[in-house]
């Protein structure tokens, strides 16, 4: 059973609302902000930080020098977490808190390379949320309240950061269809029954 | 309501068997070979020729200098059709009998562009169908019999035929995720699954 859903998402696409959707109708914990405080704690560094700076890694050469491994296997603690980059430190700390919650139960994950960081189990259904820009202009000026210049601004930079964050802690490409299970163009398909879809799939013993 | 439901897929997925799976539970018309047939019909051309050809095509330059217009849209007819190269009769004649089909009644289109060929018709649900190598690999020694070595050359020259077939008449990317509605990794759903979404989201009134 696909215990644990991770949701990657382009900006404005409503990935969190689905996840929201998911999390209600199987009563389980949705962990998306909640995931800043926490590798907050863990790490030492403050919140805001941790939120200003999460998706700003742009490089994890120094991360596997002092690894001295392959991409973001296993689990950083304290002294050597330390001796990193503040952007690497806070991929380490959230790949901890991640671990944590997917060890703890049923969940959703919304972001935060979570679909790397737990590859490989078989309790993990890994979900990509798209649309097409036009419905993700929408979504953001109505979510948002920003102007529609403002909205396009921030969804082309925010796809290049996410391919940027996404590939220098992963080795792997931001929306490549093999390192999912499922993509959903939600701005076709609705919310509805892209939470719908994934709750069906997450409920099915495979 | 989605009537029509167009199936891109890369080979080895499973796609033609998810194809028949969801035409079979809707009980509806499935095209495939068939539109081999029905192209070599309306083309003149032998559907051995159709069949060998139908993915070689390299350019559509040609074809958009006959037709005076942007990439595949509308339908050519007699003479016009004839003075175009061999490889762009067949296209047109294949894409004359996918919009014939779909006028028709519901059904299940698998492969030829039908995505792009049906594209802003809201009764269509455009579906790709992938897997991990190693899924697409074992699908096919298992299914056509060939080594696992033949097998790897077929699906690598399979994904670049396909991928320059269907940008050279689309002028959009093979496998872009913004050209489908939902893309199922069938190698982990499994074949039954990915037929259930695909029949559960067709019979939704959306």
């Amino acid at each position: 059973m696909k215990r644990i859903i991770t949701i990657s998402r382009e900006l404005g696409s409503g990935g969190r609302t689905i996840g929201k959707l998911v999390a209600n109708r199987r009563g389980i914990p949705y962990y998306d902000r909640e995931l800043i405080d926490e590798a907050a704690k863990v790490s030492g560094l403050s919140p805001r930080y941790v939120e200003t700076n999460e998706q700003k890694a742009t490089g994890s050469f120094l991360y596997n020098l002092v690894m001295g491994t392959s991409y973001g296997y296993g689990i950083l603690q304290g002294a050597n977490r330390q001796t990193l980059p503040l952007t690497e430190q806070i991929y380490a700390a959230q790949q901890e808190v991640i671990t944590k919650y997917a060890n703890s139960g049923s969940c959703v994950i919304v972001g935060r390379c979570a679909d790397h960081i737990l590859k490989g189990r078989n309790d993990v259904l890994r979900v990509f949320i798209y649309a097409d820009i036009e419905k993700r202009l929408e979504h953001s000026v109505k979510t948002y309240g920003m102007s529609k210049d403002t909205a396009r601004e921030e969804i082309e930079q925010s796809d290049r950061e996410r391919a940027r964050h996404y590939s220098a802690f992963t080795d792997r490409k931001w929306g490549d269809r093999h390192n999912y299970d499922i993509m959903l163009n939600s701005g076709e398909l609705g919310y509805d029954q892209c939470a719908k879809i994934i709750c069906s799939i997450a409920e099915t013993d495979m």
